[in-house]
């Protein structure tokens, strides 16, 4: 894998630290810093930021970089690491992995030789299964009957509306899917479910999961198609429900975020690893 | 459905109420007594367990009948309910359906019209299903990566453990089941599952669950097959794990017990519902 | 559903008659030609081709339209129906759905009313179906071994590579399937599949089905991935499989193509009456 | 595994030369004799039956044993096999392992070391995977239209009604599963699948398929449920279905039998293998 053999991971949380022990798992080094808070080092030795920048072939920053705007988002660390410092300890060359930029502003980076892991499509790919799982385990907790037997509709067809939908099928719930497009109806009864459309649900539902990132439960909707049923949203805030609707209809949204970091933090922290690697191969090939 | 019509639910927890709440959706007459204390009756009303025995043409009694051998086990009632005089006031000819008898005297019962609902196989079958996706729930919430794509062994391939493979499965685990007979592990293979035998494991697993109500993870096995597993015991105490054994090994072994009140309060009344509905049906067909 | 109240069908193989008798049953008037030496007219009647197109709000056409240039693609017509007669009976104005044109010339439809039904994407996923189960239906006729417990590669993860390598999966079998990109093999990997590489499959297989229609089993391939499996191609001629180098190696090559009207007339009927459905709506809604 | 070290195989189908080539494969010594007329000998020699005998330390008999109780059922002989020649040669003494009997007369067995291999349970489980598919390969060839999304209802929750209905289910269909008691229909609902009652199937159904072995599907049965359905019957002769009643009903019944030899001859080869290594492994831990 080209020449970087050293890794430092500055800031983050437990999914960094996830990270941090799977690289060393694969025989590479690595050094961490921003973590002496943490109860759990993982058998890892917190390392002042200059010396692992120093020491390390490519850096690895959070995701987000920063949530302040002045500060590295290091939850775990003993003091602030103020963003700008380690910016420029880093210098212009050093390859830089870094989540999105949060709060920061992108020109602090410019010049830099940074990209970002959590936008690319297989970060994103590899994301859906925690987060199906969380909204499974979330569902399980709050709904008071089982999901096998209940009737269940996934809004959207994307990565996790696919991943989540398969799963609450193999778990023997009967499954409907909201879609758009006639083709993804298709796609969705071939897989053994029934299609509505996401603008017009007609099935009446014991626990509905949404997906889409726009308001597709409105008021309307809501009255229509929910009535007692548990709303599980898996969408960015503000989300993709009538919050003020739903309450007045005293129905229950529960605002599910954020689920790969709480629920599997060591799959999330190694889905990291992974797209860092994948990075560092394509720029491998490339070069050649 | 013969001439029971009205049935009084006297003690039990919130399974008792959704049972209630489920037959009076059947359209069918329910009192209830024990509640007072409960938080949300479900719309119905706390009525002294003599008025209710007067009323009704069934008694439903809970699961189990006696936590203490002296009191009917109603953690909600507002007084204790002495059970001699609960089974005073409902004589020997009315209709009793009763879980197991618990701590109390089986002879207290003796003479009774009385039926037990929770020895039936049906009753083991349908809360097959809440144990396992309380089990599911358990690992999403306590395993620190996902279901998904990780190693599992299911101890067992009786109804929970038959359930409880199939929904790993259906979520996209690698799943391996044990077994004793030949025969069993053929099942499990058409299931698309790898066989394993319960005496002698020799996978690696990241999660295992156990269903077996005998010691199969012996320090012997542990030792082999479980080094940093999570282990979810399903098995009523003392459960299948040799649990000092796995403690000195540093193994985390949860033992997860009377899922379906947990996790699934709502199915677990539904299925008391039911059952009784069948011994109320095989009565008549038998007084035809 | 708009104005159009009777459909005729002119030309084609039995799925034009499933599709007749599927509009017939929705209770719409049907009329065709071209089904003379059918041994099974499904209950309906022969009409001359003018008397249909006279008759009827909309006509369908076959798919392919011709396989010659010259003469309607009608295998159970008595008597050749030269495509430009009909064509100039059916006029500019009179709505026409029909497959892709074949081997007829495109400038003969010049400034008809005409639209195609099997471009569309719904058709094509929809006839994935047929396609997948065409494919295994043949897999479970030519291969020795059951698919249960056998290594299949599944090549390509479009419309059919999907919804076959989830049927074979739920059919017990050891599936993976190979991707371009890494999102879509984390897609696989999240549905319990192994995910392999379409440029350099790793692995070694009892089952290989092609749904790339470009060159993806070259020799070099073959030689590595495929020694004594069995080849299913589903990808149009030429395929996606050397086969000269595939004779060379004594491994056995079988193309299955145009599976969905072999193994699934009726649902390929159905499919098209469906199709034109969905088209109609959408010209309806458009002029509202 | 004991000190049976080289194995003999008289007679019987392909599904033996299978079984003989997979010993072969396992690093035994393996011998046929009356496979002479088959066109792909698979590698092996034919050797007359005596030498076999003289040579191995154990016999293969064909399943069934006779056909006419006269000659070795050895369908590819050059010379018919007498039956009573082949046992005077095997004698007393050297193990024999053989299907069911089928028109051989017991006592002619008498005092050998002889044990069957049909009869054990995981031989019934292992070829159950093979009848299911052969049954699912029947439907796709046979029915016109497609299993996924049908409505199908499998007769039986036994071995090969649990395997083809999950394998039904995981290709999309909309599966209902019959049984006797409720325990099993509990079990049918935690599969994800509707139960029915055998004795009173009350839904409409696409394709049926019986496993049970008495007549389950009666006339008046058959008059309610199953209008125009593809009934597939896998239980042995006379079956479960009035053949009579379906006849003058127009419901087309087919008599799917034998199915590991005819769909997947060399896993139906693997079992017999497979279940005889079982019973030796027995033997073996017996007599330590």
């Amino acid at each position: 894998m080209s020449d970087i053999n050293s890794f430092g991971i500055i800031g983050g949380d437990i999914r960094q630290l996830y990270c941090a022990r799977s690289i060393y798992e694969d025989g590479l080094d690595i050094t961490v810093s921003g973590f002496g808070r943490s109860s759990d080092m993982m058998g890892m030795k917190e390392t002042p930021a200059d010396a692992v920048i120093e020491r390390v072939d490519a850096i690895i920053l959070p995701l987000p970089v920063s949530k302040d705007g002045e500060r590295l988002n290091s939850p775990f660390a003993e003091e602030p690491l103020p963003l700008s410092e380690i910016i420029n300890s880093i210098g212009k060359d050093k390859p830089v992995f870094a989540g999105m930029y949060g709060s920061a502003d992108p020109a602090m980076f410019k010049g830099m030789n940074i990209s970002c892991y959590s936008s690319r499509e297989e970060f994103a790919a590899a994301n859906a299964v925690p987060t199906a799982e969380g909204a499974i385990g979330t569902a399980i907790n709050e709904f008071d009957g089982t999901l096998n037997g209940s009737r269940i509709l996934v809004m959207g067809y994307g990565r996790i509306g696919r991943i989540l939908s398969m799963m609450l099928r193999g778990m023997g719930a009967e499954v409907s899917v909201s879609v758009r497009r006639l083709k993804d109806a298709e796609m969705v009864r071939a897989a053994g479910m029934k299609p509505e459309f996401t603008d017009h649900p007609e099935g009446s539902y014991d626990i509905i999961f949404n997906t889409v990132p726009v308001l597709v439960l409105d008021a309307r909707t809501l009255a229509r198609c929910a009535s007692d049923a548990l709303i599980i949203d898996l969408a960015s805030l503000p989300g993709g429900i009538d919050d003020n609707a739903a309450a007045r209809m005293g129905i229950r949204v529960i605002h599910a975020l954020s689920m790969p970091g709480k629920t599997a933090p060591r799959t999330a922290g190694i889905i990291i690893k992974n797209t860092i690697y994948n990075m560092i191969n394509e720029m491998y090939k490339n070069n050649l």
